[in-house]
């Protein structure tokens, strides 16, 4: 049950981006049931275990306004009891059988995978299937999860000053995108989510014509779609389901700023995002070149661009790092962080950051490092062939978030055609301050505070 | 047409504010048609003419996301064409009768009015009951009235500055309710609402039981009701109209600045909102307070708090206001604006000005001043009911605002028993750097900007 965007303090730190891709071209099958149910079958015979995920095209993202946390709170409540399954059954039965299972919930999609022993498919697309529509949904359970959800929201955020302050921040960011709201929902929001919120989201989102299932491992496509159509075949489909278009952003026309106080904040630091494009279909260049602009700034060692100014040469930081993701349905974020040395003050540690950027944008890209990243994205590419799981993941966040199996495929091969010209052009068009916020997070006194925010 | 929250810079700078109230007790009758229609009548019988205000309780806070300016596009949809007028005939009949009518929308209501002779209220009761359910709406007259739109938005926002960074403020203070999004609506929004937007705004909000009829002057209740029984009483109620519960704000943690920077500002300012409380049905006080805050440290003349501590003590500024509307159905803000001197910065103005706030809070409030005031406050009341227009314009914002006709007839004496004690109170608690939003508006090239965000 992990969030894409309520992500915690280290989180934020190190920046949990998709840095890597692999050549993933063959062994691919993908169907269509007659209502609406698409499946991509990943055949991958090296161990006898298969991987069932189901990918609904609904997450925080396509809540309705002043229901913030449904998409989430509905992925607790697929645990519950369906007319043929007690609550936590589910999940009894997967681990009975030597699986595990799990769930996880975005701005974009909502899925739930199992991992288990090949010959037990049968097992987990019966029970999948059969919570898809048919789960029953009590007073009590909505109740007992909604407090399992607040107190997963105090732990994961409202202890977490850095987790706070992200939420401020992509708030501040977007004036208009429902990406402005954190996934997990605003906590005075959740408190009011009941009943009938989840059953208006079950019954219009969880319905094979929302759906992507995957699955990937040791099977054999006409076998997995045989037992698709037995399992899946049957459901109705929602029918109507719009086009997912979600309000999109004005022109953004001033900087942005906040300062955050708390004095959990044990090390102040610098945070900065700016709207940045996605991965769309059939155009994946900017997203691509933006995907190296993170390794080139803020990879890891003493070659990144922030590394190499602020960490080693002038002593500035700590600690700085780019993050992009690359993978959304709508306009993401690019952010960068820096946690200045004790001592050096936010302003001179933004004056710095903001001195490397020029300077970058200035002198381009370092083609040793530009040829040594290419590399490691090709070797990542190939090394994450070997986690089947992984793979899953890649097609069911791609095909839930506006791609399709051939923008999957293509990926590798467009992160290998980016030149280092692209890369600073795609920086140029991304550093525009006005779409920007910039976060100064700190203990209570900070110094450097009063000057520019009180 | 007027708008509450587009402001155009010099609306922005003085802030217009209700900031007078009248004694309103006596000669206010009000009824309830079956199909849910309320309807107030004000006698006033000075002059032999009459005011019919319409108000809807649907204004741009309760469009669905992404629609933006659909409010405001249908207040000019209404004069097109019905089954029993032509375009344009409603303005015209009214105008041959010697009278004159228009609309305006704001975040929380639309409202349309006549002005014109007592007799002739028949005519602009038939004509304005037709047009609430019957109103044809062709694709011609999307196309020709969005144009309009968008040239009224390049007028009054696009091409001014103070406007654009005032929505920019705005989308920047507010992160979960609508009031973040304009009136006149997010252009890129306003250029895609079709026909269909129109109509599912229409039939869901323009009904008898979402309307507050407002009939002023020279008029018999008893023929007001049966007038309003025969033109009004055959409509259909739209019926399963939800209560008007918007997204609320989420805790604000963060102060929050930005710099807005457009050749065209001939001069530069800072402009400061907070978040503030509003009028609620039987709890006035604390507006009542603010009421008298904004007076207190923006009011005219040299007794003015920001005025003596930034005009005239230390020349600082060539301007400083406060303002505050107290109407609105959901927290709204609380604005200051401080245009300095040439050669003071922003950085020293802003200093100033919160050194101001600082010790106002300390050393409270003249009593002089307060006594003055209160004295100005009741004034205006009295004065405010010579204008009968006016009085018909206090009832139906309140009551399209979450207010009762008691709350509008008590806020006289609300505003009067405040004390200087509770508006030092309600200033300490409105005063929270965390639920403000800073602009500096500023021509490009402005030192002062370089040092805060980039």
């Amino acid at each position: 049950m992990r969030f894409k965007r309520a992500v915690p303090l280290l989180a934020a730190l190190f920046f949990a981006t998709v840095r890597a891709s692999a050549s993933l071209a063959g062994a691919v099958t993908d169907y269509r049931l007659d209502n609406g149910l698409q499946i991509v079958v990943i055949e991958d015979h090296r161990a006898p275990v298969v991987v069932q995920m189901l990918w609904y095209r609904a997450g925080a993202a396509d809540e309705p306004p002043g229901k913030s946390g449904i998409a989430h709170f509905f992925e607790h409540l697929m645990f519950k009891a369906t007319d043929d399954m007690e609550a936590g059954e589910f999940s009894e039965a997967v681990a009975a059988n030597g699986g595990s299972d799990n769930a996880f919930t975005s701005q974009d999609y909502t899925a739930y995978y199992q991992r288990i022993a090949a010959d037990r498919l049968e097992l987990v697309m019966r029970m999948e299937a059969d919570r898809m529509r048919d789960l029953l949904l009590t007073s009590d359970d909505i109740a007992t999860e909604r407090e399992v959800i607040l107190e997963e929201r105090a732990q994961r955020t409202d202890t977490d000053p850095g987790a706070l302050a992200g939420e401020q921040m992509m708030a501040t960011l977007y004036m208009n995108h429902p990406y402005r709201i954190p996934v997990i929902g605003w906590r005075h929001e959740v408190e009011r989510l009941g009943r009938e919120d989840a059953l208006a989201f079950y019954r219009r989102y969880y319905a094979p014509d929302n759906a992507v299932l995957v699955v990937a491992g040791d099977v054999v496509p006409e076998e997995v779609l045989e037992l698709a159509r037995k399992y899946y075949g049957p459901l109705p489909p929602t029918g109507g389901l719009k086009a997912r278009i979600r309000p999109s952003e004005p022109p953004h026309l001033a900087p942005r700023r906040l300062t955050f106080t708390d004095p959990r904040v044990s090390q102040p630091y610098i945070r900065r995002l700016y709207l940045a494009p996605e991965r769309n279909h059939g155009a994946q260049k900017e997203a691509a070149a933006l995907t190296y602009l993170a390794e080139i700034l803020g990879g890891t060692g003493a070659t990144s661009v922030l590394g190499r100014a602020l960490q080693f040469d002038r002593q500035i930081a700590v600690y700085a790092d780019a993050g992009y993701s690359a993978i959304s349905l709508d306009p993401d974020t690019f952010g960068l962080i820096v946690v200045p040395v004790p001592g050096v003050s936010l302003q001179e540690a933004e004056e710095a950051l903001d001195a490397t950027i020029a300077r970058f944008l200035q002198e381009g890209v370092d083609q040793d490092q530009f040829d040594r990243i290419r590399m490691q994205i090709r070797a990542s590419e190939i090394y994450a062939l070997d986690d089947v799981q992984g793979i899953a993941r890649r097609y069911g966040a791609a095909l839930t978030s506006g791609l399709t199996i051939e923008d999957v495929q293509d990926w590798p091969e467009v992160l290998q055609s980016v030149t280092p010209q692209e890369v600073v052009a795609a920086a140029r068009r991304l550093f525009d301050a006005n779409r920007s916020v910039t976060g100064w997070v700190m203990p209570a006194g900070e110094g450097d505070s009063a000057e520019v925010a009180r």
